[in-house]
């Protein structure tokens, strides 16, 4: 498949007017043919005009037409074969094998959000029947259904060229719910995207869906995000990222006439917690799992362990001391782009410099231009609660072990902690009561609490929550990986005494889809 | 019961340091005693340190005892007796009846709520079982629940002293929820807050509530408000009024250093759509339940009939005659502040000032200090598409009729309306055709529609949605009546891999509490 360097709007390639889009190879620093002239606020306009366009159409697709709008896009995107993941491999630096898991993730996503559909639970149907002879007031009947918000503008990340990007979670989700969607395409993988973006295209076309249903945009620096967040008919936004991108994004939303949800997944460091007699049962293999998690692809995960907090002692030094020889015998890995290298290397510098943090150890150096060394450091548990600078997200390999002198000091860096995406504990059966009692101070801080395991690895299931607290997400009440990401893009409607001609067809009293549903606050089926 | 004019915080009775609040009686102008000496920032920042402490504790609560506590309130409001509802008419101006229906309304919502929660639904219980074989990895058990937020801030409303107030809609879901809440009771009716207030306090003491579950302050202008929107332990704001403090609120929410959810119900004019068939079948019948609806509570319902969309012709003209006559025979009524008494005013005259807006009718002038002289007034579409002003809100009963040349101009009229709480088709059988083509528009518009009604009068339900686009909400992904309000002070958390002991009660394997649940994704009892 011969890449050409457009825009998709609708079911139109345009040429670019602006300056150009280039992806570099992280691993080689080479560019990347096409080049790809970047819109413009034109072609902006453009992509929202279709959208709007296509709105009432498609929110009113029947359930299994948009299942199976969802479920082709898999096909396309799986149809297009080696050309994707060696694409993947060539603008992102990672391995194939991770593009290969990237898009069969990409593709199960597509498939679940399609059941998701079919179910129908995200329409959270309700039915209070009216009561004509109620006493002092008849009741009205009332249904109520949740509909799409409207055209959705998704920001593509640049660390899952798949996943979180043309076609990923917050695509699927908003497609699912009924919205039509503008990718701004991140500029680190036009390549990638372009053909997912074409896959989405052949998918709406043969699906027979209203073209502007999909577009994707490609523009320079934070201007067309910038101009999308802000056009009117948007109704809401995705986007993984930068703290300070997605704040940038929020104060735009905000700032519009009509205010708008920005659903940004920015900052999170992942707190484990070491309780004692895990620590002394199996301090090594908890080192070895913990360095296992942080290099996984060269820490540039949102869930990657960025702080580990454990009570200082004997143990914490044998722990500490593992993990140090594990690091030590890291291997360098290419980082995604030369700005998150150089964002990783002035995190890491200003660790480092801080009087009060120890270096323990560093990964191996790489010979390529952008290698990420691992990194590991350690702090007491006062100097964390002194120093806000300790809890910044260092995007990449690298982490901080905090000593704290006793449980009620480990209890207090846990009070301070900002909002995560996860927290982890590391705990035997004799550390129960502990984790007990930090336990309500932890689900006050994380969108997901795992025992025992690692963060790195987020399952798209129905039960996963992928958000938490701000500076998480912008978000707390919602997750961006899982089916009830749906629920991001929706809005109740109640319909009072509607004709039964005239009533959404999915409120028939008959139930004609069959989905469960509230009538008079039971549930039924 | 003698009124004190104090704060409440938790369990104590505060004297106030600031300037006094003063209730003064709409109807008579006097003002009434105790006086309410408002509170500091020493009096907001006690509170929301109560409110912090009391929430691990009264999160935890079982659903038992929190319904138990949502029905002693309503109960301890009860058994006040007739002082609520004098001094409630004495605050307010309005009939004992209302005040009398809106106390069973305030109890009836409380005991919904207690149902609400009994029946778990709010909980959003999932579980994705563990599947240790699977291939290429295993899958984690993951199970998710709702929590609650955190603090909650509630501004009472000055136009329903009971159902919007003290222990009002946003109070009762919030407390369902699981979140201490913090009142800024509204200064047009103190003494009807104060002893709503002192019933949840006596109710929070007999459950063995921790006391800072609820408090009360009192405060001159926005100020406490403000402070406790700011309030770091403050995580989510419940406000019904204006626009202009709503966005106020809106803003200070986004410029903390942790943004929060501000759920405002600001603004709406609920327009009716008048169509042809019905108009000419039954056009005088619907012109006085038009005035009628629009004369309720003196016009001061969110849910108040401002704007009325018909198609130019003798059919409107007669509407238009019967409605004139409604209006002149309109009583006035006593408004509910000096400061809506005055903002009606200067509303209408500025209407009564576009040279493009004609007078229909004015109801009787009153005798006292504040009363509401209904107003009718009749301008053509094309003066409404070019004229932004003719959308604004006034708050009070005062409507505006828009005729239209055709039924693409009624369409364009639609397009062009901002968001609404609800939209109003007044149809026949033949209009039915009429109506659908309009329906996708009306959708997008507001968050209830209703045929053949009107929408003064918001059931108290679980499929009512009081909410909508912005303006008329600050989040139209919620409603401030009914069950689903709960909603707005909730998030998802999930467990991965916990061990029993760890796990919340409601989650476990043998689901104690018999509440509905998703596992994989399919629904459970």
């Amino acid at each position: 498949m011969t890449l050409q360097g457009t825009l998709l709007i609708g079911q139109q390639a345009v040429t670019g007017t602006q300056a150009d889009i280039v992806a570099v190879n992280p691993a080689t620093g080479e560019t990347l043919e096409p080049r790809y002239p970047g819109g413009s606020r034109a072609e902006v306009e453009k992509a929202c005009q279709l959208a709007e366009a296509a709105f009432d159409q498609y929110r009113e697709t029947s359930l299994e037409a948009r299942a199976h709008f969802l479920e082709t896009i898999a096909e396309e995107i799986e149809a297009i074969g080696a050309d994707l993941t060696q694409r993947g491999v060539a603008e992102t630096g990672l391995p194939e094998a991770r593009l290969e898991g990237e898009r069969g993730r990409t593709c199960g996503q597509l498939r679940l959000f399609a059941s998701v559909v079919r179910a129908g639970e995200w329409l959270d149907l309700r039915h209070d029947p009216a009561q004509p002879d109620r006493q002092p007031m008849p009741r009205a009947d009332l249904r109520q259904r949740h509909i799409p918000l409207g055209p959705v503008a998704v920001c593509g990340a640049s660390i899952f060229p798949l996943a979180f990007s043309v076609a990923g979670g917050d695509t699927a989700s908003a497609l699912a719910a009924g919205c039509p969607v503008v990718v701004k395409g991140h500029s680190a993988h036009p390549g990638t995207s372009e053909l997912v973006g074409r896959a989405i295209q052949r998918a709406a076309a043969k699906c027979n869906m209203p073209e502007g249903v999909f577009s994707l945009l490609f523009g320079s620096g934070r201007d067309i995000g910038q101009a999308l967040v802000s056009d009117p008919r948007i109704k809401a936004v995705g986007f993984t990222g930068s703290r300070s991108g997605g704040m940038a994004l929020m104060a735009t939303a905000q700032a519009r006439p009509e205010p708008i949800p920005v659903y940004a997944e920015m900052s999170s460091i992942n707190p484990v917690f070491l309780f004692p007699e895990a620590l002394q049962a199996r301090g090594n293999k908890i080192a070895e799992g913990f360095v296992a998690s942080l290099n996984m692809g060269a820490g540039q995960f949102c869930t990657n362990p960025g702080l580990v907090i454990g009570l200082k002692g004997a143990d914490l030094d044998a722990f500490i001391t593992t993990a140090e020889e594990a690091v030590k015998a890291s291997g360098a890995q290419t980082m995604l782009t030369p700005g998150i290298h150089e964002a990783y290397q002035s995190g890491v510098s200003a660790l480092s410099g801080q009087s009060s943090v120890k270096e323990v150890a560093r990964g191996k150096a790489g010979d390529g231009p952008h290698s990420c060394q691992t990194g590991l450091f350690v702090a007491s548990a006062q100097n964390f609660l002194n120093n806000d600078a300790l809890q910044g997200e260092i995007f990449g390999a690298a982490s901080l072990v905090i000593e704290c002198a006793d449980a009620q000091e480990m209890q207090r860096v846990a009070d301070q902690l900002e909002g995560q995406l996860t927290i982890t504990l590391q705990m035997d059966d004799g550390d129960l009561e502990a984790a007990k009692s930090l336990l309500p101070t932890l689900e006050q801080r994380a969108g997901r609490l795992l025992a025992n395991g690692w963060p790195t690895g987020v399952e798209v299931g129905h039960a996963m929550v992928h958000g938490g607290p701000f500076p998480a997400t912008s978000d707390s009440r919602t997750t961006s990986v899982g089916s009830a990401a749906i629920y991001r893009f929706l809005r109740p409607v109640c319909y009072q005494d509607l004709p039964a001609g005239l009533l959404p067809e999915v409120l028939r009293d008959d139930n004609p889809f069959k989905v469960s549903r509230l009538v008079d606050g039971k549930r039924e089926g």
